[in-house]
């Protein structure tokens, strides 16, 4: 008797019986085995009803609309049947059944709210002496759990190296698909890290390049870089990583004002060729309703004119340096040379990555990247965590 | 002499000439022939240096970073030189020319900030007897000034129809590359809208859709909606569109209280099958930092149970439901069936659409669509008006 139609493929084990349902006048409380009482609006529970009049089976999205019945809405009657579900049969006739499970997994009373919040997923911030979590190749492809190991390490440290990985132009994209389809971009589907004479950015020289985001001159920055080692044999070019989010909260504790201003002043950032023109006003620092960070956008190289009020100038530049020279802090630095058949993925709003200077005549260097976004990311865990 | 080698491939012709430059404290103000007076901190200056020693002239991209200056930099010297253009020398004797029409695009004093907001493009926001902006398929696909024209008004009007398109599979994705790659998803680059035994979305049945934007289960919802119509034999099925910005605005008008809470509290939207899995929380209606309506997001069928406090949740079902309500409304609807070898393109960030439903055993319908991002429709549009 699964009544969770509306199903979402999860599953929701029962944490604590529903011992009574009570109709009110707005809605119906329920008293569950643990002593919780939670409320349920008469409009909440009509809009989630997972019959199969209300959600099609064959999609499970719903066809009934909560803008279809009375405002006022109430029930004849609700009780707890013998499966243990919540029952309500409505002023309409209408029936609705509700799997407990499920019922507690989506109670929005303070305490039900507050347990789903703290049991969202942590980060696991880090700074110099960073535990770098290593996978392979043949390992990732293979097994569903080592690849759930790597997606997780992925959003929770944001930074992991692939190792074993074949070192033919291209392989990068059979590792990229275990995860999803690749976003692409105006460089490509796959980029080629080399140093070129007709370079459209700085990335295709070999400058040293300072800890940045990639594209944070789109309104969504690519969630996952991957960069994959095909060949290393030039002197320099070692990669440099910093959790941009341990550098966001030590800028926070050390000069709240300064972090405020990263949060809150939009910055332009600008990606130009003679084919495409791009560009982005966002703050460096994003967070989200409670306060917490969700992203970084930084990028020195693609950075536009600062255009706030010139009261703000001064002290918003001196905010931006800061963090600049935050970032260039050993203390939050994690470095290493990647060689030939690895492979750097890392979450892009998040870590900052910079690269030393090579010398192009004393070696080739050949690098691939592409993109997957986090929405891929989070999706696929999910879908293996069923 | 072009000084402004910061380029951004843009031309800034000169509004007005710069008549003084005098160093101040902490800048440099500047006397324009209309007497406007624009301070530039000495930091904003030097850090916008567009010599070719700061900026990587193949690139285009800047190489030297203001946190490798003196936070308290100055100047030696500044005069307007013979070719009009503000120079200064600083402390530790680096020059830096500024072309007087870059100066005065980037001034930010109240006066030069507020007439560049002034100037930024503005939607035509419609209801009912919108007049269809429409476009030929050879015209937009051969001249760029028609292309442009096409491009411009799905950036202020939003809703768009090209006819006279080949009706073989996957012509639109000719289309869609004159303006950059197609965005893919889960449902492929290209999606056949059609009735399906096994459908993965509400989409791919013969239901009736109710007005929508797609894809807000993702944290960036696709830019621009194409959906070009191969065969449409069967009865019923007709397109309904509405500028929900117009809504919205209304609803603001309406309810000040409700269009808040559309704006502020985070609903839940699921798009899930047996091999994804995607999720996004956000408000139903984004603004940005000026309070304007940057984004609808909305499908009732793909939205997950509301998470709110209690106490919101009855002001917030009346708020979304006069929302869904307007949306019904005949005063702001337009109405069209699409015929073969027509196609809509939409910004699908603000244009809800739906579809009524049809009848498969009428006569065959086929429709195919894909997703282009609106970074790439205003990239595309800055190149063609540079």
């Amino acid at each position: 008797m699964p009544v969770n139609a509306i199903a979402d493929y999860s599953t929701y084990p029962l944490i604590s019986p529903l011992l009574q349902a009570r109709l009110q006048p707005e809605g119906i409380e329920v008293t569950w085995g643990d002593q919780r009482r939670s409320p349920f609006h008469y409009l909440w529970l009509r809009d989630n009803c997972p019959c199969s009049a209300c959600v099609y089976s064959v999609t499970r999205e719903q066809v009934f609309e909560v803008a279809d019945v009375p405002i006022d809405l109430t029930a004849q009657h609700t009780d707890v049947d013998e499966q243990g579900a919540l029952r309500v049969v409505w002023q309409d006739g209408h029936e609705s059944r509700f799997d407990p499970g499920w019922l507690r997994a989506h109670a929005y009373d303070a305490a039900s709210r507050a347990e789903r919040r703290a049991a969202r997923p942590r980060q696991q911030r880090w700074t110099a002496g960073f535990e770098l979590p290593l996978f392979e190749y043949q390992a990732v492809m293979e097994d569903e759990q080592a690849l759930l190991d790597w997606l997780l390490a992925l959003r929770d440290a944001g930074l992991t190296q692939v190792r074993g990985v074949p070192t033919e132009p291209g392989s990068l994209s059979h590792l990229a698909r275990k995860i999803a389809f690749i976003r692409e971009s105006n460089f490509g589907v796959l980029f080629n890290v080399q140093s070129k004479a007709d370079a459209d950015s700085n990335a295709y020289t070999a400058f040293n390049l300072p800890l940045h985001t990639d594209l944070p001159t789109r309104e969504l920055q690519p969630g996952l870089q991957f960069l994959h080692c095909l060949i290393n044999d030039a002197s320099g070019g070692d990669s440099l990583f910093v959790d941009g989010f341990a550098v966001a909260e030590a800028l926070r504790q050390e000069a709240p004002q300064a972090y405020r201003l990263l949060c809150e002043v939009p910055v332009e950032f600008r990606n130009k060729d003679r084919r495409s023109d791009y560009r982005c006003e966002a703050p460096v620092i994003a967070r989200d309703a409670w306060d917490e960070v969700t992203e970084i956008r930084l990028a020195n190289f693609l950075r536009g004119p600062f255009n706030t009020e010139p009261d703000v100038m001064l002290p918003f530049y001196r905010a931006y340096r800061r963090f600049i020279e935050m970032t260039r802090e050993t203390r939050f630095q994690f470095r290493q040379r990647l060689e030939a058949g690895q492979l750097w993925c890392f979450d892009n709003r998040r870590i900052l990555h910079a690269r030393d200077a090579f010398d192009p005549a004393s070696g080739a260097r050949h690098f691939q990247g592409c993109y997957v976004d986090r929405d891929e990311l989070l999706s696929r865990i999910r879908v293996l965590q069923r």
